[in-house]
């Protein structure tokens, strides 16, 4: 029999294709490790067409919990806050509440996942408010930027808070001492930065991290690999994200038409099969998938509404691996550390 | 004899590779336009030796004013003012503000450039903060975006503005009635936007505009090509083109080095070379060069310090599209019309 370490909730119903990408997602993860139990919300006769599908998820690995109603990405927070309690999304969030689950993931509706988490596993002690990271590929492996948008306005408590938390999860998911952390600004010297990134710039050089501190990096430098924690307002960190993503899809598709303008290009192309098919491995973006919400007393983890199965797979072990590298503990350790200092 | 048609006052010392590259430039310009006069401000004896390494830059279409000095890139902007009085910028910018020349062009220090045009020729009555305008590649053709970071600070009178000389450069540029125009904005409904952003909307939408008002977009969609101005502040306006610049060269990156990473890759490269040739021509970033800075009684187009001759000839293609369509004098003219309604 296989031991259980940790027992993740997940919202079945979100995003597209729910919940069947959900189901293979998980029936992907259990062919690689069975040690992850699943507290399943969601339509259960959905679920359990679904679970027909995979033959990898058996019930040592999961309940299902049958929940009638689904938050709607179309629904307003304020809605889902009135109408959601039955929702899958509530109930699943709920349970790591009642420490029936460690971690609850969903593919749903940002806005109310966000702040139902803020609602029910509530803010961790010392810090103001939530972030969302989220891991960006770079020359050399992987950096971790946030805010992604949970935060508009921002001042220096944010931005050290979140260079601490933000440390702490790289730390965790990749194993690194000290990582390099910096803060997203603007070029010119002139007209560098607002008043609350200079005083964070000052605070964090003057004070003891539990980082290496780079200083600035503007927004060319994050894919160079020199700085493993980007630190940003979540507007500009949500419009940075969003701009990368735009460049990819317009790149993809002007290299794609040109191929494909000529015979000797769709020629060529065809040659070159293989080779396009590792780029474009290389340059997935489901294996980046997952938003992870930093801050609160327990992990929350976004995947992208549009993702596939192969994704919410990523997200998956994203999770496993926070679970398994205790990154709650450790934040909370390193800020009564610094309470106590 | 050719007539002239505009003055454009050069300044030949900034930027890498300066003053043969601006040389250079003016040369490549001169084969296909030669209405154009250049005033070209910098070290003498380097300007001629420069001059003699091309062959259609002949007199009837410059004079050299010999400038003993010029402003670093790591000069700070008080430092420029300060010592800047007899550099090759600070007097191109002059004979602007002297009706000697119609426009000033420079790849020196940005933010030198902005605050000495600012200080000689001012900015229009009714503008409060210049811009940067830059052109972006997108999925349809060419967009404007800005702000790309003259400004930190925003607010909804900004944003109406900038909506509005932005649309005024577009229709100048790109010669169509009613440009779309965007306000930048974050995805999810809840935490969407700051209060300037929100309130700007909503007076764009009311008033009638002298293009169409799409509304918000995000960064993903400035690539789309449906909105033809995208209007955002200059700190998140300059992370996403950076963003932008970085993506493109961590795809590059990645493409080359799977295709060089076996034989059969740089075998399917050689076959292919003439594709990607035409890839290479088709994102070529130098085709977009030229920072346009918008607000101020003359235009005034800042070349990228790293771009080379044949991105500077772009911007003098830029500089001349803007001359000949009277972009200033059509900005006056909406402001006014405005004022009287």
């Amino acid at each position: 029999m296989t031991s259980i370490d940790y027992i993740i909730a997940v919202d079945a119903m979100g995003g597209d294709d729910s919940p069947d990408k959900v189901i293979h997602g998980i029936d992907l993860f259990l062919q690689e490790d069975k040690n992850i139990f699943f507290n399943i919300y969601g339509k259960e006769d959905l679920v359990k067409k679904s679970l027909r599908k995979f033959k990898h998820i058996n019930p040592n690995n999961f309940k299902i919990f049958n929940c009638e109603t689904k938050i709607e990405d179309k629904n307003s927070v304020r809605d889902a806050i009135k109408i959601g309690k039955d929702s899958s999304m509530w109930r699943a969030i709920d349970s790591v509440k009642n420490n029936e689950s460690h971690l609850i993931i969903s593919s749903g509706n940002t806005g109310a996942l966000l702040v139902i988490s803020k609602l029910l596993i509530k803010m961790m002690d010392g810090i103001d408010k939530p972030a969302i990271a989220g891991l960006w590929p770079n020359l050399k492996g992987t950096s971790i930027v946030l805010d992604l948008g949970a935060n508009i306005e921002f001042n220096e408590k944010n931005y050290i808070e979140f260079s601490k938390i933000g440390s702490e999860l790289y730390k965790v998911i990749f194993d690194k001492l000290e990582p390099v952390v910096g803060l997203l600004n603007v070029g010119s010297e002139e007209i560098k930065g607002h008043e609350e990134l200079k005083s964070s710039f000052n605070k964090l050089s003057e004070q003891k991290n539990n980082f290496l501190f780079h200083g600035y990096l503007e927004g060319n430098e994050i894919k160079n690999g020199d700085v493993d924690v980007v630190i940003t307002d979540g507007f500009s960190g949500n419009i940075a994200l969003k701009t990368a993503e735009g460049t990819v899809n317009f790149i993809t598709k002007e290299i794609k038409k040109i191929f494909s303008g000529s015979l000797f290009g769709k020629f060529c192309y065809l040659i070159s099969f293989f080779i396009f098919k590792k780029i474009k491995n290389s340059l997935d973006p489901r294996k980046y998938n997952g938003g992870i919400f930093l801050g609160l007393n327990s992990p929350v983890i976004k995947s992208h509404g549009g993702a596939d199965a192969l994704a919410f797979y990523y997200s998956l072990k994203l999770s496993a691996k926070i679970l398994r590298g205790n990154l709650v503990k450790r934040i909370k350790a390193n800020l009564e550390h610094e309470q106590n200092q």
